[in-house]
């Protein structure tokens, strides 16, 4: 193989301070891209064509196998190599013992018109989830239950975000992911047809009680407030899901796993 | 009231830096106390019968009435009262913001001897959960679902460390724990009859088509490994969660919470 690395050994490198950047929202914004850490989840980037544009390789798993074979992917892609110290990787990484590659990746236009609401999947409505490991979670039991895709509604945290990234273990690179505002959304799902469920404390019914055989919608809430009155008066129907007496609530992602599997269930898991 | 306060303003007090120790593994185990933060979550330890040892009370915090109402009942309770800068406690916390109350509350023993096989609930039984995130979390969903309770086995992480009992939300306070190897864990589970169904890819049966409703135990294992054949051989079902072609796998804890409430509804959320 004959791969052009360009070497960088000094943390004040312009490189090195842009990468460092994207660990904050304000630099992924800046620049466009997020990082992703580890030969998995760039490979699964690199498959669905996630467009790479740096690919930081630490200087102890610069020989290994794996590491020139992604190197040589991410390249004829189009990626710049960049070869640095271990500590310089950990800076990037924000941890003392870093993946052996890191990728700058270039992030999506998360636009509602590009994700069609009459797939045959169930779809997620996340309103105001704040936890970016919650929504990361939350990628990749959709990516694993099938489902549709996972728009995420009013004020969420970011996709992109380092946490997400690293919680959703690639599933962010496969799943159809949009960012609106509740009236699109919720004229994007009429317009689809799709019943809108969402989970409750104010529901009436329990969640197994809930027809998920039809095209739907399974809307959940913000960790703390929920869902406030004026957008569960726009749901189709609210479920509770059982807890005994005495316990608190269930973690949002929990909750959204346990909707979806009972959705897939009532489906045949087909 | 006439509450007693230690004032302590110097981080290189012995009682600060006993305090501030808990965060390490370490330190927990040679004073066998743990920290909560947090109104709520110390209101559960107390109304459960845990002992506070310590409580540590903020400047900023000191006057809410109910910081003083805690106060007033950890101290009945037998707590020693010390208040501290917000830069003290932050520093105890580990955050910039700390809460207004921390507790230093005495670990309990988890004994298997402890907790009796014969519950009506379902059982979860941990292997190797190395995940304290996933281990709160797991504690949260399995009091929400009335579980009997959660059996730690063999080289699990610590239900004492400050990420496990923040994910628990203070159901660590609530739900049945103990902690073994897998022999004494094996024996004890016999001898309550309790049937020891596996989530594993070497299932070959869905979970739903598990019985769920005889006495039953849900065994999950390893985050990155899975379970040892070994293990696997002594379960006496397997069962798959079912996945799309393509995905990698689900969370340890959306697969617990999959199996538990696929359970519970069997058993109809009685």
């Amino acid at each position: 193989m004959n791969l052009s690395f360009d070497h960088i050994t000094s943390a004040s490198n312009p490189s090195i301070k842009l990468l460092r950047s994207l660990e904050r929202k304000k630099g992924r914004n800046e620049t466009g891209l997020f990082l992703a850490e580890g030969a998995r989840l760039i490979e699964q980037a690199l498959a669905q064509n996630w467009q790479v544009e740096t690919l930081i390789i630490s200087n102890s798993g610069a020989e290994r196998d794996y590491v020139q074979a992604l190197a040589k992917r991410a390249s004829d892609q189009g990626a710049r190599l960049i070869q640095v110290p271990d500590r310089l990787a950990g800076s990037i990484a924000r941890k003392d013992n870093p993946q052996a590659v890191i990728a700058a990746i270039k992030q999506r236009d998360l636009a509602l018109d590009d994700v069609s609401p009459d797939a045959t999947g169930l779809w997620i409505g996340l309103y105001e989830c704040r936890d970016p490991g919650n929504l990361g979670t939350i990628l990749r039991t959709a990516d694993c239950a099938g489902a549709a895709g996972v728009i995420l509604i009013e004020n969420c945290c970011d996709p992109f975000s380092v946490e997400a990234v690293r919680a959703s273990m690639g599933s962010l690179f496969d799943v159809a992911l949009a960012r609106t505002d509740f009236a699109a959304f919720n004229a994007w799902r009429k317009s689809g047809g799709l019943n809108m469920v969402a989970a409750s404390v104010n529901g009436d019914t329990s969640h197994i009680g809930v027809d998920f055989v039809q095209p739907s919608l399974i809307l959940m809430g913000n960790e703390q407030a929920g869902l406030p009155p004026s957008i569960e008066a726009e749901c189709d129907t609210l479920c509770l899901i059982p807890m005994r007496g005495g316990a608190d609530s269930l973690n949002l992602a929990q909750a959204t796993a346990i909707m979806l599997y009972e959705g897939w269930r009532q489906r045949g898991f087909a």
